[in-house]
């Protein structure tokens, strides 16, 4: 196929230059086609079939946040997209540069420019990479908290723009529970910081970056606040009848003022997927083998010619529902918050598992992230769809949005991120490739199956993956009015349109709507 | 003195009457002359000696949002300063009508809403009183967790204007955290809602309104999260020798993830007067009597004319500072707590004074905010400054703004906010009434020498009572950058700039300091 030069004049490229290095921007094909996605499982459908759309003219690695104004500078000047850039890990194409412009890839600043020991902060620049950061406090006995599972591939930037939740969300909060200043380029060129507000009066600045995707600025370095490292870690975990069981009994321990720091309820499906993988798993029934081992087994297509077959078998062979929970912190306490979430559990009909299936999540805790490569070339298809509500609505939310995807896709779901007053939904579908127009849509198909059924329950369509360009039409019947607060932000910050186009929000829809 | 009438034409107190009904405003001066303050205490020197200034022109009443945004509207046209208003109980002159103008009482907006027993959230219309909002809450079995020790005389709308925090915040968090959807009426006279974005995605919008103090627009409804009310309830007190002991302590179990629901570690002068009043009081040594007894003694103004001896005597009599802890939540668990509390406070040198005193204080605890009428009417006036900082500065802070404060006044401090990355100190200083100008004098400067010093170690100026019109000018250093996303908010919300002039920030000196 033919992919057009970049568009740029060679002032442009020279003006760059000036401010980079030659070294330090990029204009070769190779690069921009590698740009041109992140891990969105759309891009990832159309790659396999050799379609390369939405590249960037070019792509540069500043080192520096005088740098970035810089270039940004540039680019209002010539009227240059903009699209901050971290690790790509991002699976809601929200780096997508769907305008083409400029890449601004924060890869070389990665500098950890402090560990205040005394006042527990951690400062970091935003292109350091998730685990090296939790690597560097970790070794001298602190920990962030955070622990996505996409950890070892994502930035703190990207957590920060999207609003990232790690595994340990009930204990530590997300990530934007952490934060404590900012300093970001906006797209007026201005390098701004948000000051310490540790427990102040006045508005909270970090909350309007935090979650914005890109399209009011760039992150570039942050402050985050750090914790001691538990000094106990227990593990429990409990089989549950029904799912509504375990949701119960989750509530109950959240709103009870328990704090474990993980906690996640695999549904039927997911819980004989959890069961048969990693050592000491479990031998399945023989029509679930090819699902559970459908990360390496060539015979899946098969399977999911027939989706609510796989799903109904999956409820024959077992409805119970797995919980695991991992307990954090001082010894006593962690002993009597294990005590007294069993007495729940048992309370509601859990039958206890022991340690083991805990200890087996914890070990394997990163590793979801690298089965859908495999699958993928096993012939389908997979993608991952977290919503969150509270908990009046979680079970409907549940069985809509099952009901939704069901007819489509094999569909399983787990709630991994627990609150007092509501919880996440994972759901990770499969299904087959089709080829390239029938997956595509196949894909659009499900997620606005599923999205509106979220939306239909009053559930929130992201709880920790952000929004990207994958969710954004959704956005103007999820926020209502907080649109036309997003809109006087990017007036403020963005005045030019030049940061992150397409994502987050289509503003060219909500002035039409709003006007209406 | 006098008063000058409304400066309002007829034709504009008629459009106000047709909104809201003749009953539901007033021009009437001694309604004027009781909205021209708030609990500042500079207006209550003010007031002591007849010195009436910032009347507002008019008061109205609204009973609908509808008719909130008619009434801006109005503004909007006539260009007439709008000044929110809940029950005036806020101490920086946060509703002090400083341009005069319209002064919209909110306090018939006071209908609850909504319980939602299965979501667990609160929705209330701003006016109405914290004590009711509690009430209604407690007989259902629920709790919002939030107790100011205003709680009597503060509404909803003010806790969230003001980024409040009550007396359990180490447990249930300040105002802010418990927010989950605004209703807004702003300055350009939209009604606005933000979503519930329950541990969703995107950016928080409500964080935009709260801690804004009226400047962006009224908050007129709120939906909040509740909690079940804890089933257990425990009591501990300890005595340290020093107070660097129990800050210590104190940090030890917020960073070891203990989350007792009160926390109050008093100085050597407040444990003094803590001990000295309430049932089973202590006979305090001669010389400390008459200040102990300041709230009902009328030898004050001997005392005060010499602060340094009384703060001298105070560090003889005693050193001990006490610590009081109220532990809630499941039963096994608030065991657990107090007894790993215990361990911590014994290890470092603190006495176990059991449970009385926290008892004590429970049955005292909205008490403090009708000390201070009496106390003037014996010749003297008193503040409390609450500021905060990381655990780190948190021990300078308290010293640089004790030496700050002491050549002026007599000044005790308590800490009782506590969180696992610093803490709120609260100062309480009596100094003597000298005259209407020298005790105008005398309070501007402790203020200012008490701020300063507080900004020179890097502590936050407010926790929890805003800034209002007294701590505005200090917002230039506080926020640095902040002012500048101010400003754009400011442009948005509020283009014509009728919203609480005067408050939260000096917006021209922004610009001009901005500029240079």
């Amino acid at each position: 196929m033919q992919i057009e030069a970049p568009r740029l004049k060679k002032s442009f490229i020279k003006s760059v230059e000036s401010i980079v290095g030659e070294g330090g921007l990029s204009v070769q094909t190779l690069d921009r086609i590698n740009y041109s996605r992140d891990s969105n499982f759309k891009s990832v459908i159309q790659n396999r079939y050799r379609k390369i759309e939405n590249l960037p003219d070019l792509i540069v690695w500043p080192e520096k946040v005088e740098q970035v104004a810089r270039l940004v500078h540039l680019c209002l000047k010539g009227q240059i997209p903009v699209v901050p850039y971290g690790a790509g890990s991002g699976v809601c194409g929200g780096t997508v540069p769907v305008c083409g412009g400029m890449v601004i890839d924060l890869k070389k600043m990665r500098r950890l420019v402090k560990i205040d020991q005394d006042h527990l902060t951690v400062t970091a620049e935003a292109g350091m990479m998730g685990l090296h950061l939790e690597g560097e406090l970790d070794r001298r006995g602190f920990t962030l908290g955070h622990f996505p599972s996409s950890i070892l591939c994502a930035s703190l930037g990207g957590y920060l723009a999207a609003r990232s939740a790690g595994q340990n969300s009930s204990r530590y909060g997300k990530i934007e529970d952490m934060v404590k200043n900012l300093e970001v380029v906006t797209g007026t060129a201005s390098i701004i910081e948000t000051r310490d507000s540790t427990n102040g009066d006045g508005i909270d600045f970090n909350q309007i970056f935090l979650g914005s995707e890109g399209i009011l600025g760039l992150i570039t370095q942050a402050t985050l606040r750090i914790f001691p490292k538990p000094p106990s870690q227990l593990f429990s975990s409990f089989r549950f009848k029904k799912l509504e069981d375990g949701l119960e009994a989750m509530r109950r321990f959240m709103q009870g003022g328990l704090k474990p720091s993980v906690v996640r309820l695999y549904d039927p499906l997911d819980t004989l997927l959890f069961l048969s993988h990693g050592k000491g798993k479990k031998k399945l029934p023989p029509l679930l083998n090819p699902l559970a081992e459908a990360f390496h087994d060539q015979s899946l297509k098969m399977v999911l010619r027939w989706p609510r077959l796989i799903q109904q078998t999956g409820r024959l062979a077992s409805q119970r529902c797995l919980l695991v929970v991992v307990h954090e912190g001082m010894q006593g306490l962690v002993l009597e918050e294990q005590k007294m979430i069993r007495r729940i559990c048992l309370d509601l009909g859990g039958e206890d598992g022991g340690e083991e299936p805990a200890r087996r999540w914890l070990a394997h805790r990163y590793s979801v992230s690298y089965k859908s490569s495999p699958l993928f070339y096993s012939g389908a298809f997979t993608d991952t769809i977290e919503v969150a509500t509270g908990w009046d609505r979680l079970h409907r939310l549940y069985r809509e949005m099952k009901k939704a995807i069901e007819p489509h896709a094999v569909v399983m779901a787990h709630i991994s991120h627990v609150y007092s007053d509501g919880a996440s939904i994972y759901f990770t579908f499969i299904a087959p490739l089709k080829g390239l127009s029938q997956s595509e849509n196949l894909y659009d198909l499900i997620w606005d199956q599923a999205l509106r059924a979220c939306q239909k329950v009053g559930g929130v369509i992201s709880h920790h993956h952000g929004i990207g360009r994958l969710k954004a039409k959704y956005m103007l019947e999820e926020w209502g009015h907080g649109l036309e607060l997003l809109r006087g932000l990017k007036d403020f910050f963005d005045p030019h349109r030049i940061m992150n186009p397409g994502k987050l929000v289509l503003l060219k829809k909500v002035r039409k709507e709003m006007a209406a």
